[in-house]
C-alpha cells in the first residue's frame, strides 16, 4: 500500500502556540512531503520530526492569517541555507505572492533554488496538484477572510488492469492469468465491481482549517478516511466560535457525521481551555470516532 | 540596585535553532524590558520565561538577517491578539521599516496599538535611546550586512548630590546633612571621588553579535560589567569565519581582553558542533572570566 500519513506539526490556535505550535501538517505521501499551513515555528517541529528538507516541494497555505504562514520565511531561508536546488512551490491565495516575495528578495538573495507561487480562488473547489497517484484539491471554507481547505485523493493504487484480473479469477471467468489478455471486458457485472473497488482503493484526507460551521463542504469531503476539522471552541462559547468566524467542537463532529467519513481529528484548540478532554467528549456524543491533535502524532491513512 | 539582567531567549545561528533557539535577548532594566533581536520563534520563549508582554516596548534588531528578524511579524501580531495598547518601538536598520511594514498592514488591520519604527546609521555609534536611568548606544560591528551591537549604560543609580553628601560626611567635613547645603564643593579630592564613584555605579551591558573580530568596537565598549560577544566558530574553521563574518570564540575573547571587560558570555553558536564546551575552552584560555550562553539563562549585571 501506498504510503499515506499524516504529521501533525503544529494544532493550536493563534495564542496557545506554547503548547500546541501553530498550524503545520505534513502529509507524507509515498515519500514526498506536501505541508499544510506553515505557522511561526513550524521548522522546527519539522526538523524535530527527523522530516527531510529534500522531500518537501510543495507548501499549501490555508489562508493569509498569520498563524497560519508566518513560518514560511523562516523556512525558505533555512532551504537556502542547506543549499537546496529544487523549485519549491507555494500555492496560496494571490495576495502571499505580492506579500512575500519582497522579503524574500531582500532576505533570501543568495538561495540557490526558485521558489514558485501558485495561486487558486478561494471561492471555488480546484484540483491545484496533480501527478500519478495523487490529487490535491481546494475545499472553500467560511473564516473571516477567503480560505480554502485541502483534500488529498490517492489515486488507485493499483493498475486497473491488476484489479481486473484479480476479479475475473475470482469470478472463474478465467483460471489463470495467461489467458487475461483474451478475456472480454464487456461483463457488466464485472466492470461495476471493478468500479467500485477501484473507489474503495482511493484514500482521502481533507484538512479544514480555519473554518466556522459550513455544510457546503460536505459533498467534497464525503467518506473520505481522515477528516481534520477545527474546533477552537466548546459549544458553550458559541457565540465567540460565530464572531471570530471559528468551529465548536459539536459543530466538527456534525460535519464528520453528515460527510460519513471514517475518523475526525479535531484542531487548532483556543488557548482559553487547560485541556481538551471537553472539547473531545463534545465531539464524542455526535461522532464517536474522534481523537484529539496533539503536536508530532502521527496518523497514518 | 536598580533591577538590570539579561534574560536569553535564543542564542544559536541560523541553523542551531533546534538546541539553542534563534538570536534574541530581553534586557530586564527597572521593570522595562528591552529587546535585542528577534529571530523565528523569539515570542514562544518570552512566553516560557513567564515575561510579560505589557513590559516590553522597545526593540532593537541588530541586522537583517533572517535568524535576528523573522521572529518580528508573530511577535507583533501576537501583540495586537492581547489587545495591546501601548506604542511599539522598533529600532534597526531603514530597511526594516520598508520590509515589514506591508506585512504589519496586512495581517494587523486590526491591532490597537502603533508601531513606531526608529531607524539608525549602522557607521556610526549613536544615543538612540535614553531615559532618566537607562542610556543605550549602537556599537558599528563588522558583518556582511550593515550590523550593529548594542550598550546599555545604567545612568547614576543615586542622584549626585546624594553621593556627594555621602562623601563629605565619610570625610568628616559635615557632621550631618543639614549643614550640607553650605558646604563648599571646591575641594579637588572630594570631587575626583565623586567622578569614580558615580563612574562605577554605572553598570554596563554590551551585546555584539553578528560580527567578524573587529577592535574597532574595544573603545566603546571598555569596562563593561558583561559582553557578549557571537563565537560561531573555533579557531581551527577560522577560514569560515573570516568568509562568513564571524568569530571565532578566541578572538571574542581577545576582544574581552582588550576592552577590559568584566565578565564575557559567548553565543551565536554554529549548528556543526555537538557540544559547545570546546568553544568555552578555547576562550577561557584567552579570557578567564567566560561562560557559554544558554536559552532561559537569566544573568545579573
Amino acid at each position: 500500500m501506498n504510503q499515506f500519513e499524516i504529521n501533525i506539526l503544529g494544532c493550536g490556535s493563534a495564542l496557545s502556540f506554547i503548547k500546541h505550535s501553530l498550524s503545520s501538517q505534513i502529509i507524507n505521501f509515498c515519500g514526498k512531503l506536501y505541508m499544510i499551513d506553515c505557522g511561526e515555528g513550524s521548522q522546527f517541529q519539522f526538523r524535530t520530526m527527523k522530516l527531510k528538507f529534500q522531500q518537501l516541494n510543495h507548501i499549501f497555505i490555508s489562508h493569509l492569517h498569520g498563524d497560519h504562514c508566518f513560518g514560511l520565511l523562516g523556512l525558505i531561508y533555512t532551504l537556502g541555507l542547506f543549499k537546496r536546488t529544487t523549485d519549491l512551490c507555494i500555492y496560496s491565495h494571490p495576495e502571499a505572492k505580492r506579500l512575500f516575495q519582497p522579503l524574500i528578495r531582500y532576505f533570501c538573495k543568495e538561495i540557490s533554488y526558485q521558489i514558485l507561487f501558485r495561486s487558486f480562488d478561494p471561492n471555488c473547489s480546484e484540483l491545484i496538484y496533480e501527478d500519478q497517484k495523487l490529487n490535491i484539491f481546494t475545499i472553500p471554507l467560511k473564516h473571516r477572510v477567503p480560505t480554502v481547505g485541502f483534500l488529498f485523493e490517492e489515486k488507485f493504487k493499483k493498475p486497473c488492469v491488476n484489479i481486473i484480473q484479480e476479479m475475473c479469477i475470482q469470478n472463474n471467468l478465467i483460471k489463470n492469468t495467461h489467458k487475461f489478455n483474451d478475456f472480454n471486458l464487456s461483463n457488466k457485472k464485472i466492470t461495476q465491481n471493478i468500479s467500485k473497488k477501484t473507489t474503495n482503493f482511493s484514500r482521502k484526507y481533507a484538512y479544514c482549517s480555519d473554518t466556522m460551521y459550513h455544510e457546503k463542504i460536505i459533498p467534497l469531503i464525503t467518506n473520505v478516511d481522515l477528516l481534520y476539522h477545527e474546533a477552537t471552541f466548546k459549544s458553550e462559547d458559541l457565540v465567540r466560535a460565530k464572531k471570530t468566524c471559528h468551529s465548536s467542537a459539536k459543530q466538527a463532529a456534525l460535519i464528520a457525521k453528515f460527510a460519513n467519513v471514517k475518523k475526525l481529528v479535531i484542531g487548532h484548540f483556543s488557548a482559553r481551555y487547560s485541556d481538551e478532554l471537553s472539547l473531545l467528549k463534545e465531539a464524542q456524543e455526535i461522532f464517536p470516532n474522534t481523537i484529539l491533535a496533539n503536536k508530532f502524532m502521527v496518523l497514518p491513512i
